[in-house]
């Protein structure tokens, strides 16, 4: 059995609570929190909630701990903290800074002797690997990624921001005549604007001027003034009920050429529908953390990427079964 | 430079010289041929075409030699023979014969200090790659896959064996009902007759009894009799117009749930869409050459698949390029 550790425990240290369940190679040893463990309540029966300072004592007890922190401030301190006495694997997302973080990561893992696996997860992650294969398999061709249908955090943060909303939650959307002209094999060259929509639920307070909320979100720069944005007006009822989960999803696609004349066209396209952006994460997260587990087995260290890992270390099929079976 | 050579120059082999064009670090060295070299013409000019006999005295000028024969009778000798002089990649796609091949090639790949890779392609190739992935991803859940719409060789080759048929070509089609059942997350379970449909362009001799060919290909056994079939009686130039490439593509998917309840539900799919089969075949070879003489230069030995091989293996750029640009 794969011992887990999960530091932090918001949504996607519950996700990785959820995917060691259902993983019957894996157990949950301990969780490591900020807060009074006391008032952190978790699923898993018969395992304990500990505070953060704590997570070094028991190293011993944990085959592989998870940083489910965020990457704007805690994984940059935190991975490269805990690489020094733990197999670790993140999702830091956050792509300008992951040179840096890798460079911070590795040395540290190297020193110890210990598998730290960055950047895991669906984007970066799931979509980056089908970027590599397409790229490695047609060059020269053209790469496309679209988000959603799904909510984004950060724009559902930036709703909240303006005067007189209570509440709000955004989704991003892909343009379907802009999925299907790259489906086409049309090498569309899309504008921000032809690729995505925004679409906002908010709840106002009462009172609140509604025609100057939506313009106002309408036209805040970066966030929403480069899309085409519809804004809802809805009950705070209506928020809970009808947009409480968090899914998401996306599209990757690789289109290129092939032949002497490059006379034949190809599509490569992979794509995630998702009702749980954080259990999904998660899910992949707990597949690497068991090729993280193996690949420190072998006496393998450093920081590693998706790129970097085999595929066959993610299951916990033999390479016998897995030829027979998947391939 | 990577310098490949080719062995066996049909479709595949022919797609491989336009890959090595396609691929900026790969030059094309040597064509080895079963015919008469001075029949064989190839497209790339410089290179000389050599009787097969002569491959094994070319094997310093050769990094990866790419076995383009067929998967019936050629690759099961020939990958382990030229395994003992050179670095390989073949695309042995017998799926049930896969295990034994693989431990032939690994013995002899292993007793001369080379890589081989094998069941290298789409299926198996990337379609095996993301059952894998997505199967360490989502445990429990199912598995699909659906090809075309695209040519069948083995089924043009059965229509053609007809009495009464001058010529033919056969197109699988996956049906979209199907496809929109699991794309929905509905966890159908399909028959054979529910997955796939199947057309064919069929070319009668002159005063055959066309009812008799259709009765005859609608219910040949194993090819044809658990499909829906349809036959479209056409002429020669018709056919040679009309149906003269070589499509095909498919879709994989896996569906499965998380949560602690297992309340929320994912799919992954992936697809492609390929005007010519043995070429986009041949640039996924072309990809694992690059890894091979890669892994072959790290002094590792023996049999790989696509399972075995760290995807950053594929390409020319460095990891500091993908992960900066990929990730």
């Amino acid at each position: 059995m794969i011992r887990v550790g999960i530091l932090g425990y918001g949504n996607l240290g519950k996700g990785i609570e959820c995917a060691v369940k259902n993983n019957p190679d894996m157990e949950l040893k301990a969780v490591f929190t900020r807060r009074n463990p006391e008032d952190v309540k978790i699923l898993t029966e018969g395992v304990n909630v500990y505070h953060v300072d704590d997570a070094v004592s028991k190293k011993d007890e944990i085959d592989v701990l998870i940083l489910c922190g965020g990457s704007a401030t805690d994984l940059p301190k935190q991975t490269q903290e805990y690489a020094k006495y733990f197999t670790v694997v993140d999702s830091f997302d956050t792509h300008a800074r992951i040179p840096e973080h890798f460079a911070n990561v590795d040395k540290s893992a190297k020193e110890n002797g210990n598998v730290a696996i960055i950047s895991c997860g669906w984007d970066p992650g799931m979509f980056s690997l089908n970027r590599l294969y397409a790229n490695a398999i047609l060059p020269g061709g053209n790469d496309y990624t679209f988000w959603g249908k799904g909510v984004s955090q950060g724009h559902s943060d930036a709703i909240r921001r303006v005067e007189g909303v209570k509440n709000g939650k955004q989704y991003t959307i892909p343009v379907q005549a802009a999925l299907d002209a790259v489906r086409n094999g049309e090498n569309p060259e899309l504008t921000t604007r032809q690729k995505h929509l925004r679409e906002c639920f908010v709840v106002a307070e009462e009172g609140a001027d509604k025609a100057k909320i939506e313009a106002e979100i309408k036209n805040m720069p970066n966030y929403f003034a480069d899309y085409d944005t519809t804004v809802h007006f809805i009950t705070e009822e209506e928020l809970q009920r009808d947009h409480a989960g968090i899914p998401h999803g996306g599209f990757v696609f690789r289109t290129g050429k092939t032949g002497w004349n490059q006379e034949n066209s190809h599509v490569i396209e992979y794509s995630l529908k998702l009702d749980s952006n954080p259990e999904f994460t998660a899910s992949v997260i707990a597949a690497y953390a068991r090729a993280a587990v193996k690949m420190q087995k072998e006496g393998m260290s450093g920081c590693k990427t998706v790129f970097d890992i085999a595929p066959a270390y993610l299951t916990h099929l033999s390479g016998e079964e897995i030829r027979e079976h998947l391939l």
